[in-house]
């Protein structure tokens, strides 16, 4: 191998819709970027990470070939730090049951693979390089497909007894509330994710003849992004969706606080994109529902990388571990 | 100083209702011991501590006077580890602002004082010398007058941003839920402190007219011992109240595992010693309601340690610390 060659990990932000890798260098800078969509495949995994290696080669060969690259690093939900194994992730149809993912693709390609918890990721990612960098104790919270979190305390994350830590996503807010994909009632994700806004959307639409922007659009192809364009030009029931979403949010952000009180709550991914109507609903009943002693203490704000690059990123961290661990493996 | 002198520190367990002292050696064996009752004192902080100081005089003289005392530690509610102060106690009359009780016990006594929360103290009696030895992460739940919580992750105390993390008594459970003296409404702790089993009693007396032997106690004067004890006795409606409050305990901490996956609970108080009257409910919802990752991970022990030793036992450790600063710090 050629030891002049400048090194560069894989890293990959495995979401509930689309798989981002980047090739990244030591600087944190992704020289190399493709995605695959995270459905499909037949719902088998072997397909997945199959068909992600045909991506995946092309941007390889770009950078010179395999020989340049150290190892890969995924943030994937409900990914395992401790056995590099995805399990039971309710959102991912070929994922089920467990399945061992890092082994996987460490098969395919021919070098070392570490893996977390997509929210762990763009938490390490956010910590080395974005809003929260230089913090010991915060929440990241991430609003895609589902609710994920990366709980960091003391300046560490939190893997817990068994590498699973941290999934506030699937903190019950409500028992008798919608039904989630893990197979329960009432979880955060079911009202505070992506999918859980266009569920609001379609539940207001439906239960209420009121005007809305969102009328124009098929019931079932509403998005959060349409809910946030509509809010945008000022629709009212647009609006009160993001009201009804921020305030489940802070309310449980609130009961967070119990924990581990952090200094901050950050906020990352598609639904932040609507700024001060979500936020600031957050903010308020944050506020209004926090006990006294945590008042005024954390600051929420919103991820200053963008979506990919911060779980891309935080992945490659990851992926940077494990290639030094194994360089010195090697050594000895 | 007399260097040959076995050196001791002071632990202080306070509680809503009593506040032991203990006089610990560095085996960890209580010397000598007094309480104070925690209420009263004319709903005033100095005089709380002079009407300690008059006992804890007394037990300090047993064991050689003042100069064989170190320091003390204080495991307290509200307690803050960062400040030595008692921050917003709303079970404390007295300590509904803050109260720096730290620095007016070392006022008081000469000696350095370090002060934490009195559930994180427990945590750490528990994970010196109890059921908690050797783990690295877990949750101690403290059912007193109030609900306590002490958690430790990746083998440290959560401390937060602020000294105050670890209030999982305060997380609400129920939004229109019972008040709580924390001025909100459905906080865990109105539902599974010793108080709360009480209020459950009185309410199931009041809204039925069940037969119970509960019946023969005078409404305000039931306490939850009295219904442990009707409970023992095969009573059903006290069973009940145990099989309420242990559901509504085992979904909490379903929602707790979520974030720090502890590979066990300890449970901690009076009413621990209803045994399987409660600890069967907790388990079964917990095992219930736990999201798929976690089951079946997490143990449900009880402390193994005598209430009033754990937290006097914690606290002294906190003492330990401060002292050996201290005399680091003079010999610089």
């Amino acid at each position: 191998m050629n030891q002049n060659a400048k090194p560069y990990v894989i890293g990959l932000d495995l979401g509930g819709t689309n798989s981002v890798f980047g090739i990244v260098d030591q600087d944190a800078n992704i020289v190399a970027e493709t995605s695959v969509k995270t459905r499909g495949h037949n719902d088998n995994a072997q397909q997945y990470v199959d068909d992600c290696v045909v991506e995946l080669r092309k941007i390889i060969d770009e950078v010179g070939g395999i020989e340049k690259i150290r190892a890969m690093g995924i943030g994937a939900p409900n990914g395992n730090y401790y056995t590099g194994c995805i399990e039971f992730a309710p959102n991912l149809a070929w994922a089920h049951e467990t399945v061992p993912l890092a082994k996987m693709f460490s098969d395919a390609l021919g070098i070392p693979v570490a893996m977390t918890n997509d929210a762990n990721a763009a938490a390490i990612g956010e910590m080395t390089y974005g809003a929260a960098k230089g913090m010991k104790n915060f929440i990241m919270i991430t609003l895609g497909t589902g609710v994920g979190s990366g709980i960091v305390v003391n300046g560490q994350m939190v893997y817990g007894c068994d590498g699973q830590a941290g999934e506030l996503g699937h903190v019950i807010v409500d028992p008798q509330g919608r039904e989630c994909g893990c197979g329960r009632r009432g979880c955060l994700e079911t009202y505070c994710s992506a999918t859980g806004v266009a569920r609001t959307a379609r539940e207001m639409l439906t239960t209420t003849d009121r005007p809305s922007l969102l009328r124009e659009i098929p019931l079932e192809q509403i998005e959060s992004k349409d809910v946030s364009m509509a809010a945008a030009k000022g629709d009212e029931m647009a609006k009160e969706i993001f009201e009804f979403t921020g305030r489940i949010l802070g309310e449980a952000c609130a009961n967070f606080a119990a924990f581990c009180s952090p200094e901050a709550f950050v906020f990352f991914g598609g639904l932040t994109k609507a700024g001060d109507l979500i936020m600031e609903p957050i903010k308020q009943a944050y506020d209004r529902n926090v006990l006294k002693i945590y008042q005024g203490k954390a600051q929420m704000l919103i991820s200053r990388l963008d979506d990919a690059n911060a779980a891309v990123l935080g992945a490659s961290a990851i992926g940077w571990e494990v290639a030094m661990e194994t360089a010195n493996i090697n050594r000895q």
